[in-house]
């Protein structure tokens, strides 16, 4: 047996969200497990949904100290009948990480990878140690560090999910808002290996730089005056009629319907009283703006807006699809699919509330990687 | 050639809008072909868009007057690039309607219906005559008039496209809004004969009593306090998880999405970080509120919102499968399918600004018959 610290994440009947770290212990591997020493594993968009739910950071107040560190938060009352299922459980967090496998089972699968560094996907990463099955384990490139590897199946996944959808639902380009994040930039790469036309909608000047730089194409700014024209001729020029959008909030989503609508006319030969029959998609898939969508309906009826999420991705395209998806990322962990962080964090510095205060911003550029044996 | 009256819409480049009678030549019909005297069309929904598109009703004014009456109003300048395919173009307008055939070609088909009261579908039904295809004609059973026969196409196909893409997309029960139209009514028959739980959603005391008179068992009115504690409760008998909405601005799809999440998570056993995994869709198939769509995000991500319209379906569904639908139609105009009139006018009342204002509204049970040939 191990024991070692894991993160727990909390909220309580009454709405009160407690953050702590609790002293676990791991059991030994069975014939088909590994026991491995978390050493790396990034803070991504989609763990704060369990770290933090929807509570009020506003209201985050710090206790105790080194590992009895504790935060907690108030949840507004009106999110609490949302999260019926998982109140007063104390919920272990994290998707993915990496780092060495320091105890193996018997069989030759678990056997072979001990001393070895592996990435791992399953929650409960955000601890020093995680017990899993060989199997779920995936083995990194000699010369490949558990901080390369830490961040290799939201993010590259998520990103290959998105050209994968849009080629599955019959479009031939894209568009993706918040597009100089790690995820955009991983985007800006693998279309450009694939020569699929990618639309970046970025939010300041340096973001549409840097993605210049990295050899994007079309970049579309939204603090300039000339947006909108400049969005719909790069639709115009790509054709794209999906996007993916990470901001969520206001009419964003809209305007994309909008100028897509309008590009889609100006080849128009016939008029339909219903708009263009082409149908045009925006999926969203993160929140950083939790403000409501508005959709203004210029854009006739064939149009669609919904949640997209890796999960059910990835169960729609089945386990072999997937096996070449992952080998595709392990193939480039240090190019394509490489991800930059700002910080690294020991695990109780995950609970500082001057840490907290900046990963839940879900800012672009500001990227945590924990390594809970630091 | 027969000569008559056809209304005709007109969207100039300026943004004037221009609907008048024109005096129309018909030719006689070619081998395959009828001439019917247009007795009966409806004014649905679905044809405002194109005989006001999206004109500023408040600025409508009227002249002349007998044939030579014109209806012109202002398109607002922003809604012009959607338009560009119809600008300067004299458009014909109406969808469906009913009528004799008074002149046909030479083949047998045509020569069958002669004399025959029929019902049609494809356009250009404001207008005194309607040169078409036998085969676009559905002959009328003996008895029924071409006033019970003129509305049977777009409310009859879109309820049943209603409850066909409910099975084809895997729901088992649905919700429809405006549900005391009288397309509410006719789904409302069409799934007490086929046995699918339907919640009606209301916006009046006087709604829900008329639904609850033709058997309605889930009704929940907009206008009472309990509104959403029913609509759950409605959602929970009936595990309904599709919605079609016909009013479509403001904040109800996003309500009907909440209220299904809340259902689901009611009898769930586990919880999901991103909300539950089943599958929540809206379908806006009409717009009693022009204001933006407002979705306030609290339903996880398995969700998605869209423009539905019957064309695009009945293409999905091939032909075989639309003549088993448009004949269960037929066999049941007066009864399942039976629509009903609150007034019947000319064609010059058509342009009346005094009926306008009223069909313009597409206020629920409000319902204008058109007889060209009054």
């Amino acid at each position: 047996m191990t024991t070692g610290l894991q993160l727990r994440s909390l909220i309580r009947k009454d709405g009160e969200l407690e953050v702590s770290l609790v002293e676990t212990d791991f059991a030994d591997p069975g014939p088909d497990q590994v026991l491995v020493k978390v050493e790396a594993t990034p803070i991504n968009p989609s763990d704060l949904g369990l770290l933090l739910g929807p509570a009020d950071v506003a209201t985050a107040k710090a206790g105790g100290s080194g590992k009895d560190v504790k935060v907690t938060a108030k949840v507004p009352a009106g999110a609490l009948p949302f999260l019926a299922a998982r109140l007063d459980q104390s919920m272990p967090v994290g998707n993915e990480g990496a780092g060495t496998v320091i105890k193996a089972g018997a069989s030759d699968a678990a056997q072979a990878l001990l001393g070895k560094t592996v990435s791992m996907i399953g929650g409960g990463m955000y601890a020093q140690y995680r017990l899993l099955k060989a199997t779920d384990c995936q083995l990194l490139p000699a010369g490949t560090t558990a901080a390369e590897g830490a961040s290799w199946f939201v993010n590259p996944l998520t990103a290959l999910g998105m050209t994968e959808t849009m080629k599955r639902e019959g479009h031939k380009a894209l568009v993706h808002t918040a597009a100089a994040s790690n995820l955009g930039q991983m985007l800006n790469k693998i279309c450009q290996e694939d020569g699929i036309g990618l639309v970046n909608v970025v939010r300041k000047p340096e973001q549409a730089k840097l993605l210049r730089g990295i050899g994007a194409k079309h970049v579309c700014d939204l603090s300039t005056p000339s947006f909108g024209n400049d969005l719909t001729q790069a639709l115009v020029e790509t054709g794209a009629t999906i996007a993916f959008d990470a901001i969520g909030g206001g009419t964003l989503a809209s305007n994309i319907l909008t100028c897509m609508e309008i590009a889609i006319n100006k080849s128009a030969t016939q008029y339909s009283r219903y708009g263009s029959t082409v149908h045009k998609q925006v999926y969203i898939y993160g929140s950083l703006d939790t403000s409501p969508v508005q959709l203004i309906r210029n854009y006739g009826t064939a149009w669609g807006v919904g949640g997209w999420l890796l999960t059910p991705f990835l169960q729609k395209i089945g386990r072999a699809e997937q096996q070449r998806l992952r080998q595709r990322v392990v193939n480039s962990l240090k190019t394509t699919f490489a991800s930059h962080y700002t910080r690294t964090v020991s695990l109780p510095e995950v609970l500082d509330l001057k840490h907290l205060s900046v990963y839940a911003k879900r800012a672009t550029g500001e990227k945590f990687l924990i390594n809970p044996n630091k």
